[in-house]
């Protein structure tokens, strides 16, 4: 297994086996670990001396379901803290099957605005991987709808393309990293953090891969993974939300719009309410018989990467039948709909494939839209002027740079105290005064507001695991650290976080996602390591953040959410700060 | 003695007998001590639950030298931390003559763009300070110099007003709280920290004070407090640098250009050199001979303040004969000069104009426009640029949204990694690298980076105490705590701290100083209690910033200058952390 590591600097890049304290780290676990060991926590985040980290999770490039994540590491610019953000894309799998355990770009060029490309293949008679750079200019300052066939043209189809957009060159807080979906788009994103800007500082526009002939994962028991494999696919497929044409594949993510909103948590118009009077008009089930009524079909969702049987991902159609965007998930819609008070598909769409040719994390841009939005700049309900604001974010101009930094940036260049962030990113689509636990999340998790990082919906909303109530503070403090500490480890499987829906419920889901590690790594992990695992994770993240300056002051969530009760549940955020400081003291 | 409290929210006033405790605190211990007491660190510094607090020094309102200091208080929307700024001005002298310790603007008025003023008056019957608001919406939106005359004209030429510009009504982290000249001119500034904004956060546009009839600063032990004033007298008179005709009153603060320029530790073109090869244009020579070529005189400096003996306040004249601008201070000079790379006194002295007519910090300007020009903004030396740039910031627009946020802010919106700031403060006029106590004081004071929150120029560069090496770190933490502790005494006894200057030198008149306040106070302080004052202050300060979210972390030069050797001398900024964490860890 391999590290590849990019030296930026001088071009330079070396192919080293990785070391034996590796050897069961991947994914999350691997670039937190990584960076933990090698970006000092007080380096500028978009100087020489932070770097940025992909790593795939350990069962991905294997045939386990929906295990194609990407994860993507790096000292944040947005929260100033450490970053992990994943994505599903093929590139993850053909990493993983060149068995490049992590890949490291490193360095700065001395001079600015060079923009360069990196494409890594299988060198067969090397038995290892090989690095070659090529010249971006071509493809900068461009979208990357216009850029990613050019690069598949240039390459061939069998390659995995992951990028930066010009959000990423502009050096904003809000710019993701982007990988091909199945469709070759550039869709799907590590979104969240400005990771995209950490790429763009180094100079690096894309890293292309081209996996053929390489020698595909190494498992270390076929047997046993092979049965952790079934159990875990059978869970996804029986479960009422991961299914076949369940609640995920009929009406993708966005099937959560109707269901936040009737629980009063659905933040509308810049987190000034729990409910939307669009809502049903944006909600899955709207995308579902709006696709139906263009294109005279019913249409299921399809896969955002190799091997996942959820498929939850959505396409919107225009009325000709063409295609709008791809894809409409729940927090997008949500972020550039409801939380901007704008209740039209179609806007929300363009506004989603915007984001994604400009490289812009939908859910950062649609926060801080809120908040520009509060501060007057267009008002509530105003789509084409939505529109127009992430063309600024495209262009670089200075109206779009007061809103490149995101949410916490965009409150002070308007001088704004309504402004839904922690640590400096933008809350995603809960609410904390109406889902408790959430909050709780949002307010101690390493990486800033961030909903995947300890998904207590599923519980309070979903019922998944029994329902608990949402509104009640008790209790929430534990199971969010639970959540936080599964979801770390989940992370480093390469697994999507939404195999949880199904392995939460049903115990030998569960153990499946378990004996499949094993499987691979050799290891004979039960639950409760998996468990350590993840803490293991936490702790490292927790200490880098220290390092880098968030002392507990920075786990709270915004004062205004402690004062300002929220309709309709007419609650505040009512748990006590020395609650918020026991969900990493009691790890 | 009273405590008068402005309440924005309601509009109703109180004027309280000032509490036991509060009894021998005044300036920055007492804005410090109530900010401490009565804010929330964690609420957002534009909120409700801010504080704006004003309290004159110890000797303000009395005949000691140069002792009509106003200091302002609250929590910093730039630093996220505690704040104490000051200024001279007539004000000062009034407030205190009202025997007002502390004048307290608290709440928010729940309708936003309602601008108000205050008229504070001495009610003779009742025998106490009165308060009635005015509307000052005519007031908005406008320059200040156009503003000024009107409030004197409606008020009368006996008044003093302190205000905000529209920098403060943009909510903007570099915005100002002015204070009038003794030329009834918008010109002296409490401009660090943005505590305009938390003025203008609370609709007030002015606070205008008429002090008529009022009975006075009393005076314990007026033998003493006579025998202290003439001793510190004498001492000014006497120190080749405060006496009359002596550096300051010839040259203005302006004459540490060649000198700072000549040691290598004059920040030029946004921090990448210590020398400028423009200084002597800029230089106080420089505006002494201009002045005398441009009006065929010699002109020495005048008082910005009621019973200043050190005059040190310049004006900037036309080639007509007419006003460009007063005061061209040095660090100003140096920020929108040296650090620009602009070497045109006339451009230099319009921009300045302009900060003080909009209500913009110059130094946090200056080192602004340094990173956008370091971003590419506009060039280094473009001077007509550059106050294009100042009035966009003026303006309100999304270009002057991406500079009024600060030094920090700016460095985010243009992705800029050489940003010279801490705590999102911009560096004043010397470099670290060349002027390591300074660099210790920026790194470790509670304020963020602020030259006069530990002076230690004063032995590095001008001999005073005896002079210092300034390259070398040795011995430099213990230095910049001395002066950090000794300056917050300074700054709570209403005198400038360019005092300092003399009774660092000259023992009596450092006595004399402590006698002053003993003087007024009753109190029997010797110079350990004084320092033992000023420790108290910091410690607090630093408490506050503390559970703010402001770790230790915090306490740090930014990276590249500790990577980056500066020219002319090649020297990087080389104390360690630990000595950092020292200088409050030795407290």
């Amino acid at each position: 297994m391999w590290i590849l590591r990019l030296n930026m600097t001088d071009l330079k890049c070396t192919v080293e086996e990785a070391p034996p304290a590796y050897q069961t780290l991947a994914g999350r676990a691997l670039t937190s670990t990584l960076v933990s060991d090698e970006v000092p926590p007080l380096c500028h985040p978009l100087g020489p001396n932070n770097k940025l980290v992909f790593s795939p999770g350990i069962a991905t490039g294997t045939n386990a379901s929906t295990s194609s994540r990407i994860s993507v590491g790096a000292k944040s610019p947005l929260t100033g803290g450490i970053k992990e953000s994943n994505a599903g894309s093929s590139w993850a799998s053909d990493l993983a099957r060149m068995q490049i355990k992590a890949l490291v770009v490193e360095g700065k060029p001395k001079e600015t605005g060079k923009r360069r490309g990196a494409s890594v293949t299988w060198d067969a008679a090397a038995g290892k991987p090989k690095v070659e750079f090529f010249d971006a200019a071509e493809y900068a300052g461009k979208d990357l709808y216009d850029v990613y066939p050019k690069i598949y043209e240039r390459f061939g189809g069998k390659i995995s393309i992951a990028g930066c957009g010009v959000a990423g060159e502009h050096g904003y807080g809000n710019a993701g990293v982007v990988f091909n979906d199945l469709s070759k788009r550039p869709s799907r994103y590590a979104g969240r953090g400005g990771l995209g800007s950490v790429m763009g500082s180094k100079g690096l526009k894309f890293i292309v891969l081209n996996a053929s002939g390489a020698p595909g994962v190494s498992i270390a028991n076929k047997e046993l993974f092979d049965e952790g494999r079934k159990k875990l696919t059978e869970s996804l497929l029986t479960h009422d939300i991961t299914k076949p044409k369940g609640a995920l594949n009929t009406y993708g993510t966005a099937v959560l719009i109707n269901i936040l909103n009737e629980a009063g948590g659905l933040p509308t118009r810049n987190f000034s309410s729990g409910r939307f009077e669009g809502a049903a008009k944006i909600a899955g089930e709207a995308i579902f018989e709006g696709n139906k009524q263009r294109l005279g079909k019913e249409l299921y969702n399809h896969a955002c990467s190799p091997g996942c049987t959820i498929q939850c991902s959505n396409t919107w159609y225009n009325a000709d039948g063409t295609e709008r965007a791809s894809c409409v998930e729940y927090e997008s819609d949500w972020a550039l709909g409801a939380n901007c008070g704008i209740d039209n598909l179609d806007d929300i769409a363009t506004m989603i494939k915007l984001c994604n040719g400009y490289g812009l994390d939908t859910i950062e841009t649609g926060a801080t839209l809120g908040v520009a939005m509060e501060a007057g700049v267009i008002p509530f309900g105003d789509g084409k002027g939505a529109i127009n604001l992430i063309h600024e974010l495209g262009k670089g101009s200075p109206l779009g740079r007061t809103l490149g930094g995101g949410t916490g940036f965009a409150g002070k260049a308007y001088g704004v105290v309504r402004v839904p962030a922690v640590k400096g990113q933008g809350m995603p689509a809960y609410e904390p005064r109406a889902v408790k636990g959430m909050g709780i999340t949002y307010a101690t998790s390493t990486m800033g507001a961030d909903h995947t990082a300890g998904y207590t919906v599923a519980p309070e909303i979903l019922g998944v695991m029994g329902k608990q109530d949402p509104l009640l503070a008790e209790g929430k403090v534990a199971l969010s650290r639970a959540f936080q500490a599964t979801t770390a480890f989940i992370d480093s499987t390469g697994h999507c976080l939404f195999i949880a829906f199904a392995i939460l419920d049903i115990a030998s889901g569960y153990q499946g996602m378990i004996d499949e590690c094993n499987g691979v790594l050799g290891t004979k992990w039960t639950a409760d390591d998996a468990y350590a695992y993840g803490v293991e994770v936490l702790k490292k993240e927790r200490a880098f953040n220290e390092a880098a300056g968030l002392s507990k002051e920075a786990d709270r969530v915004p004062e205004f959410m402690k004062v300002e009760p929220l309709p309709p549940h007419n609650q505040v955020f009512d748990v006590p700060d020395s609650d918020l400081d026991s969900v990493y003291g009691g790890l």
